[in-house]
C-alpha cells in the first residue's frame, strides 16, 4: 500500500462515527459524506442516501450489460469507546484502557490501532483500495460493482432493509461479498459460511419508589439487585445450557463433517484461553470451545447495573437494577420467538415485590450457506491468490451480521464472507487494531475476487 | 426555635461533609472547625481532635464533682449525594433526584430539606440548641456534659474506638444519649432499645483479560456478570432466609413481649408499603415486616455493576463485574464470623473460569439494652415531657450505630437512643428532610433529659 492510500484510511478512521450514541449523529453523517467523496475521487459514482437513522453510502462503476453484478457490503459506523475512568495516577491497562486515542489512529510495528480499524473501516477500505487500484490500472472493473456501506451495522442495521426494498432494482446483483469477519490465525485465509443471529433486550427490575436505607427497611422489601441476579441465574442450568423453555427448539445439529473439519484447524482451545485471558474455558457441556462459539446459541449479560457505583460504601437498597442481555442464535432459531420465550421465562421467575420492565432491542437471524457452491469455490480461489500457498479454513463465526439474512430475503442473493481481521483485533474493545499487511492482502483479494466472480 | 438558631443550623448543613469520598476531606475538616467554634459561642469548651481519618469534635461544660456525667454523641459527616444523571429535558423525579440542592438547605412547609438534615446534623444540633438554651437561661447545666461529635459515622467510625481508648479518662461518664434513630410516626415519641449490626464487603468477579466481543467469544467463556448474578442468587433460599451456612448461628430469638408489643404499635405493614413505594412487602417467611427489619439479619446488595452502562447496546462479555454487599446483624451474631462464612460460601459457589476477589469493608456489632433500666425509664420520662400526652413506642431499629457497642466495650456505659427523625426523612436518599417542629421538640427533650438524668 502506498502512503496516499494509508493517509486516506487514517482520515476515514478519524471520524468518531459511533452509531449507538445520538451525541455523535453529526460525526456519523460527516463520515458518510467523506466516504462518498472518496469513492468519487477513486472513479466511482457515489450517493449518500439519508434514512430515518444514519445515511447509507452507495457507490457503483459504469455497469455493462451481460457482466456479473457483485455487491460489496460494509459499514462505516463503529462501536462506542467505552473505557472505564482511570483514577489519578492509575497506570493504563491495555486490556481496559486505550493506549492511543481511539479516533487518532496510531501505527505501531506495522499494526494500525483505532476504533474501527478492524470492524469495519479497515476491511471495507481494503476493498475500496483494491477497486481503486484496478480502475487506476485498467480503467474498468471485470464486473458490475455496487458498493453499499451503511452506518447502522453496530445497532442492528435498522433502516437498511427498508432501503433494500425501496432500491431493489438498482441493487439487483448476482452475489454479495463482505469482509467483516475474521481469519482464524495470522496468515490463514478463512472462508466463513455461517454466522450466528442475535436477539437483544434489556430487563429492568424496579422495586421501591426511591433508594432505601438498607438498615431502616432492609429485610422487609425485595432488593431489585438481588431479584435481578436471581433472574439472570435462571438463564442457565448447571450444564451451561440455556434454561429458557423452548430456547433450543429447531436448533440445527452440527454436521459430522463440520465437527471433524473444525477439530483439524490450526488452532485449539489453548488459543482461545490465550486470546481471551481467562483461567479456563466454560460453556455448554458436550461441545468444544469453537463448536460453542460457532454453532451453539448463548445467553449473555452485556451490562449490569444498579445502586451505588462510587467509591466506598452506601448502604442502600437500590430503587432499580438493570441488565442488558443478548442471545446469539444459530440456524434455525427465530429471534422473535426466542425473545418471547425469554420474556415469558423471566416473568414466570420474577419474585413478588418488584416489577419487571422488559424492552426489546435489535435482532438478526442466523445464517448458513453452502461453502461448496460455485460462488463459494470462486471466493476460495480468490483467497488462495491473495494468500498464496496457504490452506483455507472453512468455518462459521460466532458474531452476527444480520444483514446477510436481509440480503437473502430481499435481494434473493447469497453472501460470501471473506474476513481479514485477526483473532486479537480487539473489535468492540479498547486498542482495536488491524495489521497493515492484511490491509494490503485485502486489496489484492478484492482484485482476485472480482476476476474470479466475473468468470462464474 | 428562633431565627438565630435556625440560621446556625443552616450554616451547619451547608458543609458537604461527605466522609466516604476523599474529594470532600477539606469540607469535612472545615465542618468540624465550624462546629467547635459554634460550641464555644454557646458557652462550652470545645476541641477538634485530629485522627488518621476525619477529626472528632469534643465539647464540655465546666464539670462539677458529684454530678452525673452525660455523654451526648452525634456525627457531623453525611452520606454522598448519589443522584442519577438526568437527560436533557427529563423532569426531576423526587424519588431519585434532589428537588433542591443537597447542600443548600431549603425550607418548605416547615420542613427542612438538605443532606444531613435528619442524619445527623439536624438531630445533634437540636441537642446543642437545648444545651445553649439551658446555659443561656440558668448559666449552668444540671449534669456534667460531654458532647462528642465525630466525622466518620457513615463510614464505620473507623478511628473513634482508638480515640475512646486514648481519652478514656476524660470521657468517663454514667450514661450516653444519641439522637440518630427515628420516631415510628409523626408525634409518637420513640425509645429504641436495639440496633442491628453490620458487616460490609465487596465482591468482584474477574474473567477475561478485557471486555470480549460476545459474538466472537460468547459461549466458550464464563460471563463474569452471569457468574456474579449466580453468586448473589445463592445468598437466599426460597423462603427469604439467608442461605449462607452458619449465618443464623447464635441469632437471639424474638421475645414474646416484643412480638406482642410491636403488633400493637400505631403503624402497620401498609405503612411500610406506603413509605417504601413497593408493590408488596417481601422477606423472611414467618416474620412480620417490622420483625424482619428490627430483629432479623439480612443480606443486601447495595450496588451492582459491570459491562456496558451507556445508552444503546454494546455486545460485550464484560471483563469483570462487582457487587457491594452488606449484612445487617442481630444479637448475637459476630460480624467477622459472618463475613468469614459468607466468603467461604461465595468461594464454594464460584463457577470455574472466573476469579473471585473479596474485600472486607467496615463492620459493627448489633446492640440491645434493657428499656426498663433506671436510665431507660428516665429517658422515657424526658420523651413524655417533650411530647406531652403521647404514648411512647418501645422499638428496636434496623439501622446500625456500631459505636454504641464500642461505647459499651471501651467506656462500659449503656446508650439511650432517642430518635427524632420521621419515617419519611429519606436518610441516605435524595430529598433528606427534618421537620422544624422536631428540631424544637429535640431541644426541649434535651433539657428534660439532662434534668431527668441528673436525678438518677
Amino acid at each position: 500500500m502506498n502512503t496516499v492510500q494509508l493517509d486516506r484510511l487514517l482520515q476515514f478512521l478519524r471520524f468518531p462515527s459511533i452509531s449507538t450514541d445520538p451525541d455523535y449523529k453529526a460525526d456519523v453523517a460527516a463520515c458518510a459524506e467523506w466516504l462518498a467523496a472518496e469513492l468519487r475521487v477513486n472513479g466511482l459514482e457515489a450517493d449518500v442516501h439519508p434514512t430515518a437513522g444514519h445515511p447509507i453510502v452507495v457507490g457503483r462503476n459504469r455497469h455493462v450489460p451481460g457482466r456479473r453484478t457483485v455487491l460489496i457490503y460494509g459499514h462505516y459506523d463503529v462501536q462506542p469507546v467505552d473505557e472505564p475512568e482511570r483514577s489519578p495516577g492509575e497506570p493504563a491497562d491495555p486490556n481496559r484502557h486505550w493506549l492511543s486515542k481511539p479516533f487518532e489512529p496510531t501505527i505501531k510495528n506495522d499494526v494500525l490501532f483505532a476504533r474501527g480499524a478492524a470492524d469495519n473501516k479497515g476491511q471495507i477500505f481494503a476493498h475500496i483500495t483494491g477497486i481503486a487500484e484496478t480502475l487506476d490500472r485498467t480503467g474498468d472493473l471485470p464486473v458490475n460493482l455496487i458498493l453499499l456501506v451503511e452506518g447502522e451495522e453496530e445497532i442492528g442495521s435498522e433502516h437498511l432493509e427498508q432501503f433494500l426494498i425501496e432500491h431493489r432494482e438498482e441493487l439487483k446483483c448476482d452475489i454479495i461479498a463482505i469482509s467483516d469477519t475474521g481469519m482464524i490465525a495470522k496468515g490463514v485465509p478463512t472462508f466463513t459460511y455461517g454466522l450466528r443471529g442475535i436477539a437483544a433486550m434489556e430487563m429492568k427490575v424496579v422495586g421501591p419508589a426511591s433508594d432505601l436505607h438498607s438498615g431502616i427497611y432492609g429485610g422487609a422489601v425485595m432488593n431489585p439487585a438481588t431479584a435481578l441476579a436471581r433472574l439472570i441465574s435462571t438463564l442457565h442450568d448447571d450444564q451451561g445450557r440455556v434454561a429458557v423453555p423452548g430456547f433450543y427448539d429447531g436448533v440445527a445439529p452440527l454436521a459430522d463433517w463440520e465437527r471433524a473439519s473444525w477439530s483439524r484447524l490450526p488452532l485449539c482451545e489453548a488459543d482461545l484461553v490465550r486470546l481471551t485471558g481467562v483461567t479456563a474455558l466454560a460453556g455448554e457441556a458436550g461441545f468444544s470451545g469453537f463448536e460453542r462459539i460457532w454453532a451453539r446459541p448463548t445467553a449473555e449479560v452485556n451490562g449490569i447495573g444498579g445502586g451505588f457505583q462510587g467509591r466506598g460504601t452506601k448502604t442502600v437498597i437500590p430503587r432499580e437494577a438493570f441488565a442488558k442481555l443478548t442471545f446469539r442464535l444459530v440456524p434455525n432459531q427465530q429471534p422473535e420467538k426466542v425473545l418471547e420465550n425469554v420474556k415469558a421465562h423471566l416473568r414466570a421467575h420474577c419474585p413478588p415485590g418488584v416489577k419487571l420492565e422488559l424492552t426489546t432491542g435489535h435482532s438478526g437471524e442466523p445464517y448458513v450457506t453452502d461453502p461448496h457452491s460455485k460462488a463459494g469455490e470462486a471466493a476460495q480461489r480468490a483467497l488462495r491468490r491473495a494468500f498464496p500457498g496457504k490452506d483455507i479454513a472453512l468455518i462459521r463465526e460466532g458474531g452476527s451480521i444480520p444483514i446477510v439474512n436481509t440480503f437473502k430475503r430481499v435481494l434473493g442473493v447469497e453472501t460470501l464472507l471473506l474476513g481479514l481481521a485477526l483473532p486479537d483485533c480487539r473489535a468492540h474493545a479498547p486498542n482495536e487494531n488491524f495489521p497493515l499487511e492484511n490491509f494490503a492482502a485485502g486489496a489484492d483479494m478484492n482484485r482476485a475476487l472480482l476476476e474470479e466472480l466475473a468468470n462464474l
